[in-house]
């Protein structure tokens, strides 16, 4: 599995999760800019990496904007670090001196096996992997990204944070005819982290424990904040959970386009449930999400670190 | 009270429960295609007047299309006749022999108060009406009007049928600057024809009531067909029960426009419920329903009729 | 024949044009907004027919917007009155008291044998007329409007001030399937009121004359200023010119389309010169006119005035 | 000087007047997708160099494909090699074994000064590099590229070939804020291969002199077929030109815009030429050409070789 990330304090779980489950082998960790720029989505990646003590896990940054326009980041949700609420301050590995697209081709090049793409930022690093190494292609075992949902957006009515970011990487992903799964937010609103979970963090009685519980408060101030919810939704992990035992999501098959033309749409994820547009399917949906399972797996994962 | 609609099961109701109920005053009904052709539509509510004994409500005629594009009629829902499913073969009072544009000119000039304009169907009459008679719009109370959704649609992902139909129209009517209340699918869904209400209807034991029966028998079937869905949602009645009594409908402020240029999700109404956007509020947006009340006044409006 | 117009300086030397040829009858004169507000292009349409004492031709006033949007007026190039120039100050026959689109539509009715329509402005009351009145088709000989470009725009770089006001509207008239026949820029900036021009309507030595030589050189004035050309073009008089004497304006058959979604583009009349679109033939555009006769015929027309 | 191309018939002369000239040097040619596929125009590439013995030049193949969308190909235009006319069965030296973007990247980076990218065919390769090395900004001189138009089209009514095949390559080159200079068919339909150069590229009475010649002569005909156009244009040699001596082609600063969203223009370069929409300077456009100091300059590069 590579992981492509922004972090961001809901991929900061998801690369916990990645890192600390045996069932799966994490080989590279890539950066884009999104909730925050990329050397900060960047140094947040080996920070959480360092945490988990997974420090021989490759990073390399990648893109620092999307393809088109200009980047505006999630500041408001993620705070001014990308990763605001915990004291992240230690010693990190060095990040790797090639572009992420490199690294991803690289080891994708070496893998016995397909390898599972794991995206929890915007597109741009995949969409450009895609385009520039088509050779790559038979060696991605599949995608899974977080982005996009059914029903209802949350950085425009109908359009999520990572799609909006870079529609175009989008739509190259949703073209590209590789195995997709797409995560959005119809299911990641089922897993929010309750005063409980947050308490559940706490006493794990670990440092990171307290990493993820002290993360999670902020977020959850974040949330109340913007949308007046009161529990946040944790997307990124449910991404990765979805990886480690596919039994924890329920998808369908359906139709997805990327809006890309739309004055107040661009960038929803249009799914076609009931198939009544005539387009052909490509991809997995997620619909569904064995809520208290998950949290079982989250925390099991945090618990193995000190 | 004024209505535009273009009958169809749902307009149906919609126009029993405002010719049934003693509260308000049906000062005339234009028609438009939509469920079907203008012809149809015109016909059908000709005979939903007849069948309520309310022959001395004006009819007239308007658009026989969208403003853009063509007609495509929604004959998998509503059957070939628009209204398919009882026998509705009764004698007609004539149709007026004005544009419905001209019929809603006239009344609203006539009136000693301003008039509530309630449209069932695409919006492209009610537009024309604004754009080519500005000067009625102080005569314009409000205009409420079944279409749209802030969640999902049912023509295309993210379109409802009617404004799906006739987008340009129905974003004249959204920037007109009047009182405006969306009914959308978000709230009419919540009020289902069940094989209960069915049997109510039946229980009336009148003519009117087994119509209404056989007309929800038949929209029931074409909803399974459709959408899997086993009790079909009731649209345009909720919109004249909104104006009957407002307590029926929840609604809150918000920002509501149309999306026109989107290659996927051209039609959809876009609310911005968060205000996350930077645009005016300029709508009423129904979001939620008190279910059994709104059956019980339309029961009892039904249940005037022989 | 009917004139739709929005005077507008070369709309008043086309009104002239038509009033004064005896080769054709002209029915009525409608106006819109669209050079400048409604009530200015209404008050100007009738200051040039009793300037021509054409006061029994009946005027009514159209839409004060386009079908989108707001309107933009063109101050810029015809001044706050939208005939600045000349002293116009004359007594007026009052405006018929029913909306353009229904004067259009009775005389369409009443007359004999189908009556070209000339378009000098914005097209809403033409596609208005045609939407809302669908059994005047067979009235209609056939469309002539000014407006569009088959090569660069002067409102925008592909965009003509007459489209570009409202596209919702030209592509309603485009896609009617009436005769239809386009004078863009193309053809009208072949026609320049150059200083000798000019001077031959003083030549005139009558009431008439003069204003025309006034307006031509305020018109003047506004292209130095405005786009550095020296001798302005005479837009709207071709398309009335190319209805008295077909042969002064050469055509071909193309596919024109109006560009609606386009960020940069909006309004642009796209057309096919070279059929690689695959798109159906719908119109003759005028691609190049005998400038020499067509100011004979001009200068004979004006001549004929006080 | 790196060349991007995508040969075809004018890229063809294009190189061998940048091979030919002694006034720059040739660092690299890269390849794209365009006029034929990517593996066809990396051969053509290949030829075209080894014909002007110039196989020192490193040649590395790029995008296979635009970033959006599916590759149409101009072979009505260039044939099914993309260089039909002429036997160009020659030995080729081996094409770089790093992708087109890498190869660009390391030749700025080791660059003693700062380079100027030639780009003739879509703008995919050079989108990329900008996007993913952003370091190298700093190392570009300018960005000449043939395409677009300030007036019609060649592939839609107002779009160009190499732009219409990637609209958002385009896009993000026109927007990066590096010197920009466009030569649009505007300029190129001014440089016709008549039968007399097409004479005079045969009495060079050299083997590179013939090539020319039938690539000319095919070249006509597929103008004659496809535009009824008796001359064809000479487009990608204007561009080297340009750099080899900017007296050649004569430039203004205005707006450039690329259209991405029109139903019928997208691809559209919008260039502002009256500065009449308020957008800012961000490009020089070639508005003209001395032609016959052209030809000079392209005949006696050519009569360099044998």
């Amino acid at each position: 599995m590579i992981i492509d990330c922004d972090p961001g304090h809901d991929d900061a779980l998801a690369l916990l999760l990645a890192a600390g489950d045996s069932r799966l082998r994490l080989l590279g960790v890539t950066t884009v800019a999104g909730n925050q720029t990329l050397d900060k989505t960047t140094r947040n990646a080996q920070r959480i990496l360092a945490l988990a003590g997974a420090t021989d896990v490759p990073v390399a940054a990648g893109c620092d904007r999307p393809l088109l326009g200009e980047l505006t980041v999630a500041a408001d949700i993620h705070g001014t670090s990308g990763l605001d609420g915990p004291d992240l301050d230690v010693p990190v590995a060095p990040v790797a001196d090639v572009h992420a697209i490199e690294l991803m081709r690289r080891l994708l090049a070496e893998s016995a096996e397909p390898v599972t793409l794991v995206a929890l930022g915007p597109l741009t690093n995949v969409a450009l992997l895609l385009r520039t190494h088509p050779q790559v292609h038979s060696r991605v075992r599949r995608i899974v990204f977080m982005g996009g949902s059914t029903e209802r957006g949350n950085t425009t009515p109908y359009g999520e944070f990572n799609i909006v970011t870079d529609p175009e990487a989008a739509d190259i992903v949703v073209r590209s005819g590789l195995p997709l799964t797409m995560i959005g937010l119809n299911v990641t609103h089922q897993v929010r982290a309750t005063p409980e979970i947050i308490g559940e963090f706490h006493g794990l009685d670990s440092r990171t424990g307290r990493v993820c519980a002290e993360l999670m408060t902020f977020f959850a101030g974040a949330y109340l904040r913007n949308f007046g919810l009161a529990d946040p939704p944790v997307h990124d992990p449910v991404a990765v959970a979805c990886v480690l035992d596919p039994a924890l999501v329920q998808t369908v098959t359906a139709p997805l386009a990327i809006e890309l033309t739309g004055t107040y749409t661009r960038g929803a994820t249009v799914v076609d449930l009931h198939h009544r547009t005539g387009r052909a399917d490509n991809a997995q949906i997620a619909v569904g999400i064995e809520a208290e399972a998950f949290w079982r797996t989250l925390m099991k994962a945090v618990s193995r670190y000190t």
